[in-house]
C-alpha cells in the first residue's frame, strides 16, 4: 500500500447537497483537487488520495429519504451504508438489487461510482439497470438533478448513467433513487463438484435451462481456493469433505414458493447427477447451512489477503475460455507462488489470485503484463466490477481501444475542465496509454 | 402528419459500418444534417427530416454476428428487425429482452436509439442494463468500438450508456451486442376485471408478492380502452363479456416449470377473489386464448388510430395517482372527445389518449399544455418509452430541469459540434427552452 500518498490530506464531512456544491465551487474556484469517499471498500485506489487532494467523505450524507412499496424505489442520500439499507427495505418486503462482501461498510454513493457488481448480479442485473435516477454535484458546485424515480424516462439523454461506473471523477453522487425487486420469501443452495471446468459450464447451461427464473447465483472455485479457505479458518468447513474433484459450484436460488423452488433444485441435481456434469452435491438443509456455503465463499478472498504479497485480478472473460488463463497461470509462476481461480462465473467474471510470501520482481514479471495481454487476446475485461482507480488506470488500453479513451477525456474534459475531481484515477496520465490507432 | 416535411429528401443505404462513416465524414465535412431511419415505426417523428436532412437508412445493416448461447449474447446489426432477432434467438432457447408492436419492422438500432420499453420491461429491464456494448459511427465518421460482449466491464467510463436513447442525435447506432434471457418454457396469461383503480394497485402489488419472480407483464386497460377495441375489431373479445367493471388487467407469467406456474397463478387467483382485489377473471386455456387476450391489448392502439383525430401522450406517472390524471382529462373534454386510459401499470407508464373525428383549437387547447403541467406536478415523465424526437422535443422542460437540459446542451455539443446529427430532435432550439433556474 507504499502507493498511496497523501495520509496528512485535509478531510470534510459535509452534511447536505448544499454543502457538497459550496465545497467544490470553492474548489474549482481555487483549483483544490477532491477525492470523493464512500465507505473507503474499493479494491483499486479510487477514493484514496494520491497527493494532496481535499477528501470529501460522504458518510454524513446517509438519509433514506423515501421507499415506494409499490413501485419498490428506494430513493436515499450517497452515504448510506448497503447493509442498512437492505435491512431497511426489507421491513418493505423488499431487497437491494446487489450485494457485495463489503455491504457492511460500502456507501450506496460508492457501489454507484464503481458500479459494483457482486453475487446478486447474475438475477437483478448492472446498476446502469438499476439505478433511476440520481443527484449529482459537478465540478463547478452546480447541482445536476436527475433524481427521478420513474422506471421508464424517455426525456432526452440519460445523463444519470455517466455517473454510474466514473469513480467520482465526473461528478459527485449525492444521492439516488434505485429500483428495489421484491424479496424472495425462499432462499436455497447446493454446493456441488464437477470433474473438469467444461462440467462446470455444462453445470451452468443446465442450471439456467432447469432453474430459469430462481436461479440467483452460480459462483464456482477451484480446489485450491476451497483449500485455502477451508486451511485458513476453523469454521470454513466443505460440505463435501475428501471430494477429489477439481471444481466446485455454490449454486443459489431465490424464489416466492418453496416447496416449488425445492421441486426444481432437486430435479435439477438429479439430471446433473446422471448426465455426470456434477459428480457429487450437498443441499443446505436450512438457513444455517445456507450461510455455511456463503461462508467459504466469502473465506476465499478473506484468506487471500492474509497473504504478505497478493497480486490480484478481476476480470472478465469469455466461460468457454475462462479457467484456461488460471491454468497457464499457474504453469507459469510455478513454485514460486500459489495460484487461484474462482468467481462469479454466471456473470463471466473471474477473480485470478497469486499469492506468496513475498514480492519479488521475478514473479512480478511473470505474471504481468501476461494477465492483462492474454485477456485482451480473449476479448475480456481487464477490470470486471472493481473499477479502474489509480491502481488500474494504466490498463484501460487492454480493454479499451483508443476511439473510447479519447472520447473518455473528452466527456472528463467537457464536465470538468480544471481536472479537480479525483485525479489520478480511471484514466491514465496523457503518454500513459497505447498509441493512438486508426479507426 | 402535416408537420413532417422534407419529403423530396436524399435517402442512402449503407451496407456497412465503413460505408457509414465515409457518409458521415463527408456530409460533416460540408456541413450536411442527416437522419438515421430505422423501421420507421417511431411515434414522435424521430427518423422522419424536417427540412432537407439526408436519410441514412440502416435497412441494409442487417446481418447477425453471433449468438453465445452460454452466455446468452447475440451481437448484431443494428438494422436487423426485432422480430427476426426474437426468432433467430429462439433457435438456441433465448429470448429478445423487449418485445412491442412494432416488433414486425422496428430495428434494433431504433429500438436502442429510442431506449424503447414496452411489455417484457417489467421483467427484464431497461436497454441500459440489457446492451452490453455498441458500434457507433460519430459525427465526424470517427467509429466507436465499445461492442464488447461481456457482462461486466468498469473499464472506464460507460460510453455505450450516452447513445442508449439519444435518438441519433450524438452518433449513428451501427451495431450492439445484447444480452438475452433464457426463453422461458411455459407462459400463462389472465384476464381479470376490477371496480376501482385502487383495486388494480392492490391486485399489481399482490401479483408481485404471490408471482414473484414468473410475473412477467401487468398491463392495464379501462373500460373505454376495452370497449373500443371490442367495438372496432371483430376478432377483438372480452373473456369477460357484460362485465360491470371499470377496469381490466392483462397478467401474464412466464416461468420454467408449466404445473409450478400454474399453481402459483390459480393460488393467487383464488386469494385476489377472496380479498375482492379482482371481481372477476378467466385464465388462458391454451397458447391461443393467451394470443387473443393480448390481441385486446394490441387492438388499444390500434383502434385509436382509425380515428381522424387522435392526441396521444405516453408518460410515466406514480402509480398510485397515475389514473386520477384520466379523469381528469376526461372530465376537462367531456362529450367533445373520447378519452382512454390504458398501459404498462407494472412499470408505471400510462398512454393516455384522446380521440376525435376532427382536431379542434378548443379541443386542443383544453388538453394541453395541462396533460404536461400535470405530470410535471405529479412528478412524472411526458415521453415513458417513445422518446421526444420532433414532436416532444418543446416539452422536455416538464421532465427535466435546467442543470439537465444544459448539461445535455453541452453532451450535444461536444459529440456533434456542427449539430449535423438528427437536428430539431430531442433538445429544443435555444429560446424554446423554459427559462434557467438557479440550481
Amino acid at each position: 500500500m507504499g502507493k498511496y500518498k497523501g495520509e496528512g490530506s485535509l478531510a470534510v464531512r459535509p452534511k447536505t447537497t448544499e454543502e457538497v456544491s459550496r465545497i467544490l465551487k470553492h474548489c474549482n474556484e481555487r483549483n483544490l483537487a477532491v477525492v470523493p469517499q464512500g465507505g473507503n471498500t474499493g479494491l483499486v485506489g479510487g477514493s484514496v488520495p494520491v497527493f494532496d487532494e481535499i477528501i470529501v467523505s460522504m458518510a454524513r450524507l446517509n438519509e433514506v429519504k423515501s421507499i415506494d412499496p409499490l413501485s419498490g424505489v428506494l430513493v436515499c442520500q450517497a452515504g448510506c451504508i448497503l447493509q442498512h439499507l437492505d435491512d431497511r427495505v426489507a421491513k418493505e418486503g423488499l431487497m437491494m438489487p446487489l450485494d457485495l462482501g463489503a455491504k457492511g461498510s460500502c456507501h450506496i454513493g460508492g457501489n454507484i461510482s464503481t458500479n459494483a457488481g457482486g453475487i446478486r448480479y447474475l438475477r437483478y442485473g448492472s446498476l446502469h439497470g438499476s439505478v433511476l435516477g440520481l443527484e449529482v454535484v459537478l465540478a463547478n458546485g452546480e447541482v445536476l438533478d436527475v433524481l427521478q424515480s420513474l422506471r421508464k424516462d424517455t426525456t432526452g439523454y440519460d445523463l444519470k448513467q455517466l455517473f454510474i461506473g466514473a469513480e467520482g471523477t465526473l461528478g459527485l453522487v449525492t444521492a439516488a433513487a434505485i429500483h428495489c425487486p421484491p424479496r424472495p420469501k425462499a432462499k436455497n443452495a447446493t454446493f456441488l463438484a464437477c470433474a473438469t471446468f467444461s462440467k462446470v459450464l455444462e453445470t451452468f447451461r443446465k442450471a439456467k435451462a432447469d432453474l430459469g427464473e430462481i436461479l440467483s447465483a452460480f459462483e464456482f472455485l477451484d480446489k485450491e481456493s476451497l483449500d485455502l479457505a477451508v486451511g485458513t479458518y476453523e469454521d470454513v468447513k466443505s460440505p463435501l469433505p475428501g471430494s477429489p474433484e477439481r471444481f466446485y459450484v455454490l449454486l443459489e436460488t431465490s424464489g416466492s414458493n418453496e416447496d416449488h423452488d425445492n421441486e426444481k433444485l432437486h430435479a435439477f441435481l438429479e439430471a446433473a447427477l446422471e448426465s455426470g456434469a456434477i459428480s457429487d452435491g450437498a443441499v443446505a438443509q436450512d438457513g444455517t447451512q445456507l450461510k455455511a456455503f456463503w461462508r467459504i465463499r466469502e473465506g476465499v478472498p478473506e484468506a487471500l489477503n492474509t497473504h504478505k504479497a497478493m497480486y490480484k485480478y478481476d476480470l472478465s472473460i469469455p466461460q468457454s475460455t475462462m479457467y484456461g488463463l488460471v491454468e497457464d497461470m499457474r504453469a507459469r509462476v510455478g513454485d514460486r507462488a500459489y495460484t487461484v481461480g474462482y468467481g462469479h462465473l454466471g456473470d463471466g467474471n473471474l477473480h485470478l489470485n497469486v499469492v506468496a510470501d513475498a514480492y519479488s520482481e521475478e514473479l512480478t514479471s511473470l505474471i504481468e503484463p501476461f494477465v492483462y495481454e492474454r485477456t485482451a487476446e480473449l476479448g475480456g475485461s481487464v477490470s470486471a466490477e472493481h473499477g479502474l482507480g489509480q491502481m488500474k488506470a494504466d490498463c484501460i488500453g487492454y480493454t479499451k481501444g483508443d476511439s473510447a479513451v479519447s472520447l473518455m477525456r473528452l466527456v472528463k474534459k467537457t464536465l470538468d475542465p480544471k481536472g479537480i475531481l479525483n485525479p489520478y484515477k480511471v484514466l491514465p496520465l496523457p503518454g500513459e496509454v497505447t498509441p493512438p490507432q486508426d479507426s
